[in-house]
């Protein structure tokens, strides 16, 4: 395994030049430390975990996501994360991280360099240049909501939205429904691509049939709402799955506009039970994602992977959450 | 909450007949107390997980799997889950439940009646009676490579077969391998399915083509190598995934008794790395289980549901172990 010798003679530096540096001591350049840093990782050392007089870090890295407000999606996350790893010793930081730095600093080298033992991650796209790192990367990395293939530092957890989907089209069914359709946002996402193909699953598991005019997708709102929603009604759908509950109230509001009642003409069913899903105009019907469990979760997966126990995925239950915006589909 | 005292006005006996009758005393009867556990199971009544001056107890359900023995295949997901669970605290029962008691003794009624907390379920086919009432019981259960929907009180622990697959088709095909064969065992096994539709998928994302003369699945090894493997061969079959190490190394010594050499003429990959997969002749290739993590993993599902966590599945990472039984593809 690589020692600091290494760093050192690659560099021409002493060993003592590595080592303040690799500890951010005043008297090294920032210059250097970048470089020294970066040669640590290319040569693949590490650290040792567990350093002394110094609290171990693990750190949550948030991007697109809001987790200071209490209503906000991340909140209950990032706070499951840290009532399980806190009282458990680690000092837990939460870093935005810009697309830019992603391009500047690699993910191996941006953990090493901050004494990073294990991250979170929450809000990334699949286009984030650390993703394409991930692939790769020698320090565990828990994602929310998107998966990385093989590398077994490397788990994802969520919740399992083919069981949630099932639960939905099913009771739909139940209701007389066979025309269900779709909206969801841009494949651009891991959990988009997810949710999609979780809804064709659910539809062929029930006998339905889909087809491209009952389903629409796009990252922005805005669109989803004004260039799909009107071809599925067209196409005749009397309900629609839709990807988040944001969504899915854009899209109640819009039904409305169209002249269309929910739910008497149109059902519609959300997917996470975010904090104003149980107000909106019908209170809406949701799959409800537990996101401090989530978070707990996230904080278990991190320990195993630290432990040498290579969880790939860690799913949790879907829960059903019935309230006003289904109802029985309108007879033709 | 249903109380002792609601079992006690059902059956028209005193409240503490019923509390002696759930805790095993001397002077009840086993019909009597029979009665009890059953009438609690049915209006809903649960002890209190916690109770003074007694061990809390957790069980291990074990059918066709042999644990005992260090080479069996049980042993390490035993080992794994008591590493785990005796230091804290509780008392682990291994029990082996035959199909009849399961006729006779529902599963909440077993699980109450001897006041386990939760078990951990291994070898389990579909068809075993428990199965069924797992589908709506309240005592948590974690299955080893079995799948109960929707129930949030179980959970699912295996190794992610798909992944597994997906790098020993990857592998055959750089190698040259387009007429890749599949031999599983039967159907009434949640696992086999499992292997089967994994085998499916690899096939289709890496672009290869599948048809019924190149598989074949029977419960019995006998019958897999005597009456399939023959077929695969007839068929250009050049490589065979096969579902378990046991399975693979039949087929090999089989392959060999028809004159084909592994893995010149044909090569193999089993699935599990059994303890005896490194000695077979030659030496097997195969998709890593790692037991022993499976256990701890089965631990922590089972705290989880026991704290109102409610994992549906956890799947551990499958690793790629290249031995001596694959070969370049042979040219026609």
């Amino acid at each position: 395994m690589p020692t600091i010798n290494d760093i050192a003679s690659r560099l021409g530096v002493s060993k003592s030049t590595v080592s303040k540096a690799l500890n951010h001591a005043d008297d090294i350049s920032e210059t250097l430390r970048k470089k020294v840093v970066e040669t640590a990782v290319e040569i693949g050392y590490e650290k040792n975990r567990v350093r002394k007089n110094e609290a171990q870090k693990l750190c949550i890295l948030i991007e697109n996501m809001d987790y200071k407000n209490p209503t906000g999606f991340g909140h209950d996350l990032v706070l499951g994360f840290e009532q399980m790893a806190i009282p458990a010793g680690w000092e837990v930081d939460k870093v935005a991280i810009t697309t830019e730095y992603q391009r500047q600093t690699s993910y191996d080298t941006f953990m090493l360099g901050n004494h990073y033992s294990g991250c979170f991650i929450l809000g990334f796209s699949l286009k984030e240049p650390w993703m394409e790192d991930l692939k790769t990367s020698r320090t565990p990395a828990v994602l929310y909501d998107n998966y990385i293939p093989q590398n077994p530092l490397v788990a994802y957890v969520g919740v399992d939205s083919r069981e949630g989907y099932h639960m939905a089209v099913a009771r739909l069914k139940s209701l007389g429904h066979t025309r269900i359709g779709y909206l969801g946002g841009g494949m651009e996402s891991f959990i988009s691509k997810e949710r999609y193909l979780a809804y064709l699953h659910a539809m062929e598991k029930y006998g339905l049939k889909t087809d491209a005019g009952l389903t629409g997708y796009s990252y922005h709102i805005s669109e989803c709402v004004r260039q799909y929603l009107p071809v599925l009604l067209q196409n005749h759908a009397t309900a629609i799955l839709c990807e988040h509950d944001q969504l899915a109230n854009a899209v109640m509001i819009h039904c409305t506009e169209l002249g269309r009642r929910v739910p008497e003409d149109i059902s519609i069913i959300g997917f996470d039970d975010a904090a104003f899903s149980a107000y909106t105009t019908p209170p809406l019907t949701t799959i409800r994602q537990d996101q401090n469990a989530l978070g707990r979760c996230g904080y278990y997966a991190l320990t195993s992977l630290l432990n040498q126990t290579h969880i790939g995925s860690l799913l949790l239950r879907a829960e059903f959450v019935e309230r006003s915006s289904i109802a029985k589909a309108k007879s033709e």
